[in-house]
């Protein structure tokens, strides 16, 4: 039985609230074996009570020994199988650079090329230009007009640009257009159904027409067009949780994750104070609110064990705010590990704290990996936190007679 | 979304190692309750500091309560769903004889009974005959001849034996020929498609060459067939992980297993310094190496417990010449449990550890049941170590962005 299936039959409406605080990339490892991790290592008296007063364990994002991205690592905390719904390349780039996608669009990511006068490629990322020269490429390319299709056009940085087309019935089963190699030219699009075809079609004329305005451009004389993706089929956090959800994310690739689950997006502002300040404002709005805490991924990713540590800290100061509102759940988890140590995303289970007054507490005292190891949760897969949540918040009835 | 086609989008290429020591049963249970279990009485220095260096944790080799056989035990520690993934009976006795079956084989387990003289069966394992006899009797099948077909006859023990048939197209959805009861003539061979159907006749004609080869050898006069299996279509080692693999076992059945997902057979000698000879020799022509260890098994299914914690020891004792290849990930498990206290193999979760400088260290100080419990692997399932295995060698890019 799917899952959101069992939750629409059991799910009942109640008052209380829940707070799902992520902080990016959250889990770690120790520098040397047997030493401490980031979170390990940092002060955070104010996590350490949520853990004490609440249920401990670790999250595995997608399945043991899988590394997701950020798409994927959020589906799973908002409850939706990351291995069932799985968000295009295209759309994904999209939401990075806070476009926002429709039910009519198709996202595609873009390189700038460099061809040679018979129209072969000869650098794949056009000798990777500055942003500032990606930009004004692009405010070319915004120029090209085709019937019946709305064109938008967005840089992202260097080579790369975003394109969505917008029309009805459009599909996305259509080959990238780059060759993967130089010395070929560009690919034909070609779609794999009569919806896709059409996209393909639009793609064709689109690059056809991106030759002649940038024919005098070398070395950005071209395109190649790949991670075609439209806006997911996926059931709303409405819909299959009964939860009004609110989004407080600082970056765009998290409200637009947001977003393709339903959620409202509030003004998160630029600081955490902000997103606790709009969380108060918005506290009688919603039911489930969903924070973005960024920093802890950067630095980890970064490599920089210190400033993750000091970010986790800054975190722990923004506890007392959110605990002051007194919601009935109260989760601090990650999408994923980001170990300063591996400079990236990593597989590793993440500590997670789920905090409430119907909570089995479990001698936790100190909120890190290795205490959460210990935790009541034990480890779990992420696609099921929401339906942990939904229980501790008294919104799951029974299963059966 | 398929465990298998996952790994192979996610997979890269690297020159990192992996070694999987698979140490037979190694899972054990205390003589008393509150005991020590066989691998907490050992004494073992060098698994202790590999634990020490890693992460731990309990595999599951199928689910809870599930007690596997050598070939499902072995598929989960190779990521191959043992549920999904089901070796044939006929096959895996052919692979216990040593028994090189192939792409166009139906392997098949024979029984030597004794028939009266109308053709019914009086006893079903012919007054379970000497091995030596059993020899003499499969010298005589040998001789029976089937145009169209390749036949091979083997021995195993007392009133057991292997046939396999070799002719493209043949089927293995064919009923045994054993009726389970005195009194009955044995049953006609039935093929359930037109392969297997092709099959069925080649084992009448057979069975009736049998019964006149041996009409004169009473009480091994005449033969029933059952286990029908094809060489199973699975993916191989190369093919799913895109590892060069190589297998360095001492006995039939653990060989027959890893070539049955396409890994080199390599000359393993008689005895672990061998084993481990053969794996230094071998260093630089692959990239994952399968290690077999059958005495804490054999031992286990004795009831020694003092003989299991000996042949612990024994492995421990080849740790140092292991590790001093420096394999980017080192894992020591086993395929499931066999406790002295039971003789047999069992259901309970099965002791093991990963070391790799990219794994999170859990505080646990020695290798064994209860001290794995608190690792940092949790309890999983055997099918996702080869997962953890490629993550943690650095073999496993991001899914999805």
């Amino acid at each position: 039985m799917d899952l959101h299936d069992l939750i629409v039959e059991l799910r009942e409406v109640n008052k209380s609230k829940i707070v799902l605080l992520v902080a990016d990339g959250l889990g770690g490892l120790p520098m040397t074996p047997g030493g401490k991790t980031e979170l390990e290592s940092a002060s955070t008296p104010h996590l350490d009570t949520l853990a004490r007063e609440g249920i401990c364990g670790m999250s595995i994002p997608v399945l043991p020994g899988i590394t997701p991205g950020s798409g994927p690592g959020h589906l799973g905390l908002f409850g939706y199988d990351p291995l069932k719904y799985r968000i295009g390349r295209g759309i994904l780039e999209a939401l990075g650079i806070n476009f926002e996608v429709g039910k009519n669009d198709v996202a595609i990511r873009g390189n700038f090329c460099t061809v040679d006068a018979e129209g072969k490629i000869t650098d794949r990322r056009a000798g990777r230009p500055t942003t500032e020269q990606c930009i004004a490429m692009c405010k070319k390319l915004k120029q090209i007009k085709i019937p019946g299709v709305e064109i938008f056009v967005e840089p992202v940085r260097e080579h790369r640009f975003v394109v969505v087309f917008r029309a009805p019935g459009l599909g996305d089963r259509v080959n990238d257009t780059d060759p993967q190699q130089v010395g070929l030219k560009p690919l034909i699009a070609k779609g794999e159904d009569a919806e896709s075809q059409k996209a393909a079609e639009i793609t064709n004329k689109f690059a056809h027409e991106a030759s002649l305005v940038l024919a005098k451009d070398s070395p950005t004389n071209m395109i190649t067009l790949r991670g075609f993706a439209t806006f997911p089929k996926i059931a709303t956090m409405e819909q299959v949780y009964g939860l009004k959800s609110a989004a407080i994310a600082v970056y765009p690739m998290y409200k637009g994750l947001a977003r393709l689950v339903g959620m409202d997006i509030l003004n998160a502002g630029n600081s955490l104070a902000d997103q606790v300040e709009t969380l108060k404002k918005s506290w009688n709005d919603y039911e489930f609110f969903f924070l973005h805490y960024k920093y802890t991924d950067s630095t980890g990713e970064d490599g920089n064990f210190q400033a993750k540590v000091e970010m986790i800290e800054k975190l722990d100061a923004a506890i007392p705010g959110i605990k002051a509102l007194k919601p009935d759940v109260f989760i601090v988890t990650g999408d994923h590990s980001t170990p300063s140590k591996l400079k990236s995303h990593s597989w590793h289970s993440v500590p997670t704290l789920i905090s409430s007054p119907t909570c089995r507490t479990d001698g936790v005292t100190e909120f890190g990996e290795s205490y959460c190891l210990q935790g009541g949760l034990g480890h779990f897969e992420a696609k099921y936190l929401m339906s942990l949540a939904m229980a501790h918040a008294g919104k799951l009835g029974k299963y059966g007679a």
